[in-house]
C-alpha cells in the first residue's frame, strides 16, 4: 500500500508533466496543496465519481482555479471520467482540461473559478443552497440535504475584496458545512506577498465569525486530517483552515519562490523533483497500486445508494416534497408554472396600470411566486427599492434557514457570485438586485453566470437617468450597452408590466444562461396590445404600434423611452406621417430571431429609423444604420428631478419627433 | 459663544431643512454625524476655505457620500464660496450641490462619492500621495508635505469588498496620516444591519495592522476629540475610531431606524427636531454667533500663510526639488517633455522591432520615465506581466516612501480607486497594471476616474484571445468595447512600438480624464510609416498603408489585428484590388476628429469597409454599415494556444480577406 505522500505525489507528478507538456500553466499550486488535498479527497470528500451530479454529493471548489491541474489529477485518480489522454492534452483545444477548470467541460468540476476570489464566493453561495434546501426539505428523522462544502483558496482569493463580502456573509449566515483550506504559502505572482499582503488573515475571520484552524502543516497528512476533523465538528459556523504549505513542494531548487507558480518547471527541474520525491515512473505514468489508493469509484457508489434509500424513505414519508425536491434539482419548472403565467401575463395586459417598472416586477413576483418554491430571492441593501420583496418571502437566517429571501447587505459582487453559487447548486432559481449602475460592481460576476451558463436573474433597477436627484454616480448611461456586450446574457428592459412579466417568464424559462431586468424607478405607461403581440414580446422586439397607413418611418425604443416613442409617433401621425413603433425589450433575442421575423419587424424597405433609449446608443447601430437616427446619451447625468434630467440631457419627445422628421426628410 | 451641540446643530437643521427642500435626500448620516464633524472641522482640520486648492490642506473625504448635505453644511458654515441659496437648490440642476459630492462642483469637495466603499479607497490613495510626496520631497528642517487625511465612513462602505482592498493595502503600507471615521449607527438601507453585517469591524482593521479607537460616543465632543488626538498620535499605522451614533440625531420619532435614512423627515418631524434639538431658527436661517462659531477663514488663511513660509525656506534650500513639487502640484508635464517625447517616437518607428505591445510599453517606460519624476506606477500583482516595472521604479514601502511604485497585490479594484486619488491629490500621475478581463473587476472606479476627469493610465495586458492557454476565463471578448462607452475614457489599443508610445504620451498629457492601454501578451509586428502618418497616430485613426492605385476598400483593424489588416490588403493587391489600412488605436479619438479629417481617412464613397478586432463588434458599427463587414468574436473564448484560438474563433487573415471580398462584390 503507498504511502499518504506517494499518493499526493501523484498529484504532483501529473502536475508537472502536464505542465511541462502544455509548455504552459500553474504547477506551484498543485505541487503545494497535494498532500491536503489527498486527505481530504480520500478521508473526507463524500462524492460519486460515476455520478457528478448526485444531489447530495459534497461540493468541491478550487478558487485558486489556475491550479487546474490539482482538480484534474483528482478527478482522473479518483476515477471520474477523466482519462490520462485528456491530462496529456491539458490547455490544448476543446480537450476537456481547459487552464482553467470550467463547469460542464469536465465531469466533477463544479464551477468555472480563475477570476479570484469568485470560486470562494460561489462556494458560499453552495453552501448557503445547502442550509437552505435542508430547511426547506429536511424533516425530522429525515436528512435528505446534508453535504459540505469545501473550498480551497490562495492569498489571491483572499486578497481580493469579494472574499470580504461572502465571507463577511457567510459568517453572518452561520454558514457550518462550509470549510474553507486556505493555502498559506507566502508567495503570489509578484514575489513574498509580505510586501503587500501583511493581513492577520485568522484574525481576520473570527472577526467574520468564522471557526479557525491555525497553522497547520500543510505537509502532514496527520494534521490536515485533525484539522478537517476539527472543522466538521463545529456546525454552527463556517471553518476556515489556514495550512502553511511550500509552493511547488518537491521541485528541490525553485520551490518556495514564484518562480514555480506559473510556468512548466523545465526537464531538468522536473527529473530532479522526481528524485526529490522519489516518484520513479515515466511522464504521464501513474501505478496501479496508486490509482487503487485513489480509487473512490466503489464507497462513492456505495454513498450514493445509501443517499437514494434516505431519498426512498422520504419519499415515502413526504411524497409532495419529496417529488418537488426531484423536480427542483432537475431545473424544471413546474408542469403548470407556463399556464399560471399565460393567464397571469393576460390579466396584466387587461388591468395594467401607469407605474414603475420595478413595481411591476414585484407584481409579478407575487404572481409568479407561489408556483415557484425554488425562486430564492434577494438584494444588496436595496429591498425596498428594488421591489425584490414579495408577500411570500420570509428572510434566510443563522437561525432559520427555511426562507426564500437573503439579505445579502451592500455587497453586489459578492451576492452575484452567491447567486451563480446557488444557482449551479442546483434547487434553487436565484434573483438578486441592486441599482443598474451598481452591475459595474459585480460585473465580472455577471461574466461568469454567462460563461457557465447558470440560471440567475438579476434585478436592476434604476434603470436611467431617470431616476434623478442621485446624480451622475448613480445614473447609469453605459451599463445596459455594456451588459449587453456580455455573450449569452439576456437583458431585458420591459416599459410596462405585461412585458415585465413576459421578461420574468422567460428568464425563468431559460435554462441555459443568465438574465438581467432593467426597471424603472419612475412611472410608465401601460401599452395597449392584441394577443399576438403579446406573444411576440419574448422575441424581443416587435411592432407594438402600426399606423394607420404603410409606415413611412419606423422609432424603436426600450423600457422607459417606448412610451416617448408612442407620443413621437403620435405627433408625427398629427402631422400626416405614418410611423410604426417598435418596443424592443430585449436586443439580443430580437437579434437572434429568424430573419423573416427580423424582417417583418424592420422591413429592409424603410430606413428612415429612429432608436430612442437613455443610454449610449451604440447598441442600436445594428439596427439603424445612421448616426442622426441615434437618440440616446453620450455623456454622464445631472443631479436634478428626473424629468428635468430628461429635459437637460435633450432625451425628449421633441428630439425623437425632430430625428423622425430628418430620416423622413433624407 | 454657542455650544459645541448648537453648532452642530446648524448641520442638522441645514440637512433637514436642504433635502425637504428638494423633497429628496438623505438627512440620516448628516444629522448622525453632526457632532463628529464639528469636532474635526473646529479642532483639527486644516484647511483654507478660500483656497480650496492649497497643496498642503488636510484632505477631507466623505465616503457615505449619500450624506451630502453633511460636507455642504460644512463648506458653507466655515466659509468656503458656497451660498445659502446654493444649499436651497440641494439636488437641483448645476446648482453646485448635487445629490451626491461631486469634485469640480463645489470648492471644498475633494473627490465625487456615492458609489460605497470607493471614497475611502480615494483617501487611501490620498494618505498613500501624502506619503510619496513627503518621502520624495521632505528634507531634515523642511517638512514640506505634512497633512492629514479624514475620512468619515459608514456600514455600507466597511461591507463592499473595496474596503477590504484598500484597508489592507493602507495597513501594509503603515499610513500614519490616514484616520477613518466609522459611523457606526447599525442602520443600513434593509434595516437594522445585524441581520447581514455582524462583522467585529475593530477586529477586522486590527487584523489589517490599523490603530483602533473603539466605541466612541459620537455625539459626546468631548470623546470624539479624545478619539481623534488618539489617532493623531499614532503614526506609524492608520486609524480607524468606530464612533456609536444614532442615525438621524435630533428627529425624535425617526431617528435610529431607516426611515431617517434616504427620505425628507417631513414638516411634523422636522418642526418636531427644532424643538427637540432647541434650534429656534427658521429653515436655513443661521444666526451669526453660529457662523462665528464655524468660521475657518482666519485660521485657514494663517496655516496657509505659515505653509508658503515653509515653501520658501524650502525653495531657498532646494531650489531644483522646489521647482519641481510647484510644478507637479499644477499638473504640467515637464518643459522638455514633448520633445523628448517626440525624439523617442522617431527613433521607435525607426528601430522598432516585432514584440509584445505590453513588452512596448515598459520600453516607453523606459524611455519615458526618467523625464517624470511624477509618475507612479504599479500592477494588481502582475508586475512581470503587465511590464509595469522600468528600469528606475523602486518601491513604496511602510518603512521608506520614496519611490514611485506600488504593489497593488491582487486587488483590481482597490488600485485603480486607490489611483483616483493618487491623481485627485495632485502632484503624481498614477499608472497601475493588470490583465484586461479583470477591468471588469474595477469597472466602477474607471467610471468614476471617467466621471472625474482625473489623469490615471490604466495597463491592460492580456488583451485578446491571443493570451491562449488561460483560456475564456481571462480572454477578454467583451471588454474593449465596454470600456470604449465609458464617456470622457481614452481606450488605446496600439499595434507596435510607434503607437505605444504616442498612446503613452497622448495620455500623460491629457489633463481632463483617464485613460487605458490594452496590450498585447503575444508578439506584432512592426509598421513602417512616414512622418506625417506617425503625427497622425494621435488623432485616434489613421491611414497607415496606401495602395498603389486609388482605393476600392477599406480595412480597418487595432492593436494586434493590425497585423492581420495589412496582410489582408497585400493578399488582396495580389489578387488586383486596391485596399486602404486604417489603423485605429483609439476608437474614440478619430470619432472626435473633425468631420474633413474622417472624411479623408474614410471617404464616404468608399464604402467596402470591414473592421477587424479581436472582440465583440459593436464599436466598429459606427464606421462599418454592413454586419458582413465585422470580423470579431461573438462568443467566449477557448483554452488553447493563442494562435489555435484566433483559427478557432474564425479571427484570421483568410476570414478578413473573405470579408473584404464580400465588401468588394457588393
Amino acid at each position: 500500500m503507498p504511502s499518504r505522500r506517494q499518493l499526493a505525489n501523484a498529484i504532483r507528478a501529473l502536475a508537472m508533466d502536464a505542465v511541462q507538456q502544455a509548455q504552459s500553466g500553474h504547477p506551484g499550486a498543485p505541487m503545494g496543496m497535494a498532500d491536503i488535498a489527498e486527505v481530504l479527497w480520500n478521508d473526507f470528500l463524500r462524492h460519486n465519481p460515476a455520478n457528478p451530479h448526485w444531489p447530495n454529493r459534497d461540493r468541491f471548489v478550487l478558487s485558486n482555479g489556475h491550479g487546474s491541474m490539482l482538480i484534474y489529477s483528482l478527478l482522473h485518480l479518483s476515477g471520474y471520467d477523466l482519462t490520462l489522454d485528456t491530462l496529456r492534452n491539458f490547455r490544448q483545444l476543446e480537450s476537456g482540461t481547459p487552464g482553467h477548470p470550467e463547469v460542464g467541460d469536465t465531469p466533477g468540476v463544479e464551477t468555472t473559478t480563475g477570476p479570484l476570489g469568485q470560486g470562494l464566493a460561489n462556494a458560499v453561495g453552495m453552501a448557503l443552497a445547502e442550509r437552505i434546501l435542508a430547511g426547506q426539505f429536511n424533516r425530522p428523522g429525515h436528512m435528505l440535504v446534508d453535504h459540505h462544502t469545501y473550498c480551497f483558496l490562495g492569498d489571491g482569493c483572499l486578497m481580493e475584496g469579494i472574499s470580504h463580502e461572502a465571507c463577511s456573509l457567510a459568517g453572518t449566515l452561520g454558514l457550518g458545512k462550509l470549510i474553507g483550506i486556505y493555502d498559506d504559502n507566502g508567495i503570489s505572482i509578484d514575489g513574498k506577498v509580505r510586501g503587500w499582503f501583511t493581513d492577520d488573515t485568522p484574525a481576520r475571520f473570527r472577526a467574520y465569525g468564522w471557526h479557525l484552524v491555525e497553522e497547520v502543516d500543510g505537509h502532514d497528512a496527520d494534521a490536515v486530517r485533525a484539522a478537517i476533523e476539527q472543522t466538521r465538528a463545529v456546525t454552527d459556523r463556517p471553518s476556515l483552515i489556514c495550512a502553511k504549505t511550500t509552493i511547488g513542494f518537491g521541485a528541490p531548487n525553485v520551490c518556495g519562490t514564484h518562480g514555480v507558480h506559473g510556468a512548466p518547471l523545465g526537464e531538468d527541474e522536473i527529473q530532479a523533483s522526481r528524485e526529490f520525491l522519489g516518484w520513479e515512473h515515466g511522464p504521464f505514468e501513474i501505478p496501479d497500486d496508486i490509482y487503487e489508493g485513489w480509487d473512490a469509484r466503489a464507497r462513492g457508489s456505495a454513498a450514493e445508494v445509501e443517499w437514494r434509500e434516505t431519498l426512498a424513505a422520504y419519499r415515502e414519508a413526504h411524497p409532495e416534497l419529496a417529488a418537488d425536491f426531484e423536480r427542483r434539482m432537475t431545473g424544471d419548472l413546474p408542469a403548470h408554472f407556463a399556464e399560471h403565467a399565460r393567464a397571469f401575463i393576460e390579466k396584466a395586459q387587461a388591468t395594467g396600470k401607469d407605474d414603475a417598472s420595478r413595481k411591476h416586477s414585484q407584481a409579478v413576483l407575487n404572481g409568479f411566486g407561489p408556483y415557484l418554491p425554488e425562486l430564492v430571492g434577494g438584494s444588496a441593501d436595496l429591498t425596498g427599492s428594488n421591489n425584490t420583496w414579495w408577500s411570500d418571502c420570509t428572510p434566510v437566517s443563522a437561525e432559520d434557514a427555511d426562507g426564500n429571501y437573503l439579505f445579502y447587505g451592500v455587497r453586489e459582487f459578492g451576492m452575484t457570485a452567491i447567486m451563480n453559487g446557488l444557482a449551479l447548486h442546483g434547487g434553487i432559481i436565484p434573483y438578486g438586485g441592486t441599482f443598474l449602475v451598481f452591475s459595474d460592481y459585480a460585473r465580472n460576476a455577471v461574466r461568469m453566470a454567462a460563461l457557465m451558463g447558470v440560471r440567475s436573474i438579476i434585478v436592476y433597477t434604476h434603470d436611467s437617468i431617470g431616476l434623478g436627484e442621485d446624480g451622475p454616480t448613480h445614473q447609469p448611461i453605459e451599463q445596459l450597452p455594456s451588459l449587453r456586450l456580455i455573450p449569452n446574457l439576456d437583458v431585458w428592459r420591459p416599459c410596462d408590466l405585461t412585458e415585465t412579466a413576459v421578461a420574468w417568464q422567460a428568464s425563468l424559462e431559460r435554462t441555459d444562461g443568465p438574465s438581467a431586468l432593467a426597471l424603472s424607478r419612475q412611472k410608465l405607461p401601460h401599452q395597449p396590445r392584441q394577443n399576438d403581440e403579446i406573444e411576440a414580446i419574448r422575441r424581443g422586439g416587435y411592432v407594438l404600434r402600426e399606423p394607420g397607413a404603410v409606415p413611412e418611418a419606423i422609432v424603436m425604443a426600450s423600457g422607459s423611452e417606448v412610451g416617448m416613442a408612442v407620443a413621437a409617433a403620435e405627433a408625427l401621425e398629427a402631422r400626416g406621417h405614418a410611423v410604426r413603433v417598435v418596443s424592443v425589450p430585449c436586443l439580443e433575442r430580437f437579434l437572434a430571431q429568424p430573419k423573416d421575423y427580423r424582417e417583418a419587424v424592420l422591413p429592409s424597405a424603410i430606413q428612415a429609423r429612429v432608436a430612442v433609449e437613455a443610454a449610449t446608443p451604440d447598441s442600436w447601430r445594428a439596427l439603424v444604420a445612421s448616426e442622426s437616427g441615434l437618440v440616446g446619451l453620450r455623456h454622464f447625468g445631472a443631479s436634478a428631478p428626473g424629468g428635468t434630467v430628461y429635459e437637460h440631457m435633450g432625451l425628449t419627445t421633441e428630439a425623437v419627433v425632430a430625428a423622425l422628421e430628418q430620416q423622413l426628410a433624407n
